[in-house]
């Protein structure tokens, strides 16, 4: 049976992946009175004279909201807020598992920009954070950056959670194969929200988080082939790359942006590239072929075609590029020291602090396993102590 | 120390009673399959051909959502959503222990009553029903009247939690002083919430709910006495209230009110009736007075002015009408059977089925404890019964 029919009875058989636990259990009038009336109106009375205090005395700065309008879900796209609660059931419970975080699902019934605002600044008081989840580009970029005033890290996790996790596997894959990233010439496929995001983090290669030593050369492609300035008809989210990407306003296919290339980053679709490619890429080249379930090229043609370095977003093949590792010690960092953004040296901290989770990178092993609970805290540590730089 | 300096401690200690639980621990690359990418996207596609399953497949059916704008918190009034944080916390920990509901505080930046309408229309996907809770009036009676259509139960503990746990309370009075409730005058003093819910359900005090025989004589109080017909500048709550209520058109003082009355319900404020205002009611008289933390009369001065029967809301007296005894039982039978709504007739199932959970009612005795938990699963039945007729 396959992954899916075997979700389907799991799913049956728990009837939701998370619940709501009590921390302690009413056994007298005293307790009773003690976390309901007439005791809880003190909590209560001091929280309404010093807000602050609603993160000693509540689950406020433990808890974070997981917010979705289901319009761009795993590989479905657009299946509404309902049928996307499985996913966002899954990312609470593994942000419990390796972060000890409480993280509830918020999936609204609307896909329009200004009402997700409007209704996440409405039900912020409860959450110390937000995790904006599967809202599809370029409507995730303006609803994350109109959010970034209340106070609470929101954080798109769909754009900078898989651009750290890459960012990591590059640093470690560029020890691998000897190379310094800073010299990179990267070609990403893919414009979307994940696109965007690693075309931005690209730019804070650097190992030392303050200096934020560039990539020199990114080309971003779509569907259309390399985004350049002289093409037509581009969108405000794709002029704005270009401020940072296409530095000799290169045009053509993808398979001409390859030509010399040192890494390619896939976000886009399966099966659109073959070893004979891979083969017009620089020496030594870095494949990271994202799509899900089908990566852009499958290892085995990847390394065929010369490739020296292969990971994709897959479980069953090494160097699996999985948000899990980033999203719950980015949290986890940011609500410990009670962070009200995620900043850019924040999300750098966190791509170093998960590189260097791997002690000895090999081509086989530039990320570590996702199920490693050991890197939430390291990510956690970096995250936290980059909030006060 | 009070109760009040000691639930602080409790609070500090806890930061946060309620904690979100993963219901299995992810061991494997086979587990993160199932729970997560790539087999999570299975139940997603079954539930966006088939809305009905989320009910099978997710969290939907157990959940509800505790929904306040923080405008009318306990005694404290409008502290707003931040501080009524603790007060929510409070009674998710309830939905748990009494219903193993899990229920989640969403705690509104905003008071306005369209606001807060459609925000919880677009929250509304993850829950199996929402409870509000602590909404002012009039606010509360627009708010919850406009969200009966969104297809799961929306309901306003504060109308109807209290109304209900004082209908089983004055139906158990009534057997202590061998009267019919039918024939009870009754007088309410408060016109707010709680009220107001109290005055519509009393209009169905009858054993049998299909027969719904009502209580015909209810007067309504509020801080300038009997609402009357010919008294001006009404709200149009008010208003509303005389369709059902002084059928007589009585006009004066709560205290002339009083006169003659079997009943006397206190949804106000504290000390405001003595043991001579008692002495002015009817034989065998029966006073609930639900004023917290101070009741409009203590039980000992009720008693001197010769009632029967007194019930208060506080733990320290006997005959606690506390909402505890309803809110959970009311949920756990709405959302076993995914009714759409809390009828007129599954209010007076509960009351009933609370009323009967006292098998000899006495005078000390006309309500369970809050703390037995044999009173939910009695009341989710009598409602889960009552949704199907």
């Amino acid at each position: 049976m396959d992954y899916g029919e075997r979700s389907l009875i799991v799913h049956e058989q728990l009837r939701g992946k998370i619940s709501i636990g009590a921390k302690l259990k009413v056994e007298s009038k005293d307790d009773l009175s003690l976390v309901y009336t007439p005791g809880v109106a003190r909590p209560c009375e001091v929280i309404a004279e010093d807000p602050g205090r609603a993160l000693e005395l509540t689950m406020k700065r433990n808890t974070v909201g997981v917010v979705t309008d289901g319009s761009a879900v795993l590989g479905l796209g657009n299946i509404g807020p309902l049928a996307s609660l499985p996913v966002m059931e899954g990312k609470a419970l593994l942000f419990k598992q390796y972060a000890g975080i409480d993280a509830f699902p918020i999936c609204l019934d609307t896909q329009d920009t200004d009402e997700i605002i409007e209704t996440v600044r409405r039900i912020a008081p409860v959450f110390g954070g937000i995790n904006l989840e599967d809202i599809s580009a370029p409507r995730c970029f303006e609803v994350e950056a109109r959010l970034q005033d209340i106070g609470i890290p929101v954080f798109h996790d769909d754009q900078h959670g898989t651009a750290i996790v890459l960012l990591a596997a590059i640093i470690n894959a560029a020890k691998v194969v000897g190379k310094d990233p800073a010299d990179f010439k990267v070609v990403i496929n893919g414009a979307g929200a994940a696109g965007t995001a690693i075309a931005t983090l690209l730019r804070c290669i650097g190992q030392d988080p303050a200096v934020c030593t560039s990539v020199e050369d990114v080309i971003i492609c779509d569907s259309k082939g390399i985004i350049h300035r002289d093409r037509e008809n581009l969108t405000p989210e794709k002029e704005a790359l270009l401020t940072y990407s296409n530095r000799d306003n290169r045009s053509g296919s993808l398979k001409d942006a390859l030509k010399g290339a040192d890494v390619f980053v896939g976000v886009s679709k399966g099966g659109i590239l073959k070893a004979e490619d891979i083969r017009t890429m620089a020496d030594n080249s870095i494949v990271l072929a994202m799509a899900n379930p089908e990566p852009e090229i499958f290892p085995d043609e990847a390394k065929a075609g010369g490739a020296a370095v292969v990971g994709t977003g897959r479980s069953d093949f090494p160097n699996q590029v999985n948000n899990v590792l980033a999203f719950p010690g980015i949290f986890r960092g940011a609500l410990d020291v009670a962070a009200p953004r995620i900043t850019p040296e924040m999300k750098i901290a966190a791509a170093h602090a998960l590189a260097e989770a791997v002690k000895n990178p090999q081509a086989d092993k530039i990320l570590p396993s996702p199920l490693d609970s050991t890197v939430a805290p390291l990510v956690a540590k970096a995250v936290a102590k980059a909030a006060g730089s």
